[in-house]
């Protein structure tokens, strides 16, 4: 069973493609996290958001990066982050094709 | 590229088996729904939360779907319905292993 941590944040950018360049070593040491399974980077330029949503193997371990993500954020300016973890409904996220294996 | 749609509110359950049983129909209609590409069904039994996040072909389909949800969340007396949509940043997601195509 896995769990999912959404978070969002308002920022000024940059977005898109700009985004990417400035944020591929923080992805790539994402990768390295304690029970890290993959992660959604999500923008919003409009609305000036942005955020991410991750699957961890367990609670403890979302919990672990989000208290570590939301220190870096601060230190960026990037405050306050909002945050959730779920549990995931296997059962019906099956159903749906949803990617949680 | 490919649209996120992150949503959450308030229930008193069912959770976890029972809730699987009661929304087994829902999940398969969702299936039907216009660019769905997967949805992720989450809750939080302590916090009495649940929701879902959603892959969706585009911006207009993901809006589409939350309108009619919203309204069907309405009748089932859950509201409000907190929901965001975002843009999915390809590159990044790429090197973390991002579930998106």
């Amino acid at each position: 069973m896995a769990y999912v941590l959404q978070v969002d944040f308002d920022m000024e950018g940059p977005f898109g493609e700009e985004m990417a360049e400035s944020f591929e070593g923080l992805a790539q040491s994402i990768n390295e996290e304690d029970g890290f399974i993959w992660k959604i980077w999500t923008e919003d330029e409009e609305t000036k958001q942005a955020g991410g949503i991750y699957l961890f193997d367990t609670k403890a371990h979302a919990k672990k990066y989000l208290d570590m993500h939301t220190a870096r954020l601060k230190e960026f300016g990037i405050e306050p982050v909002r945050a959730k973890i779920f549990q995931v409904n296997d059962a019906l996220t099956n159903i749906n094709h949803g990617p949680v294996k």
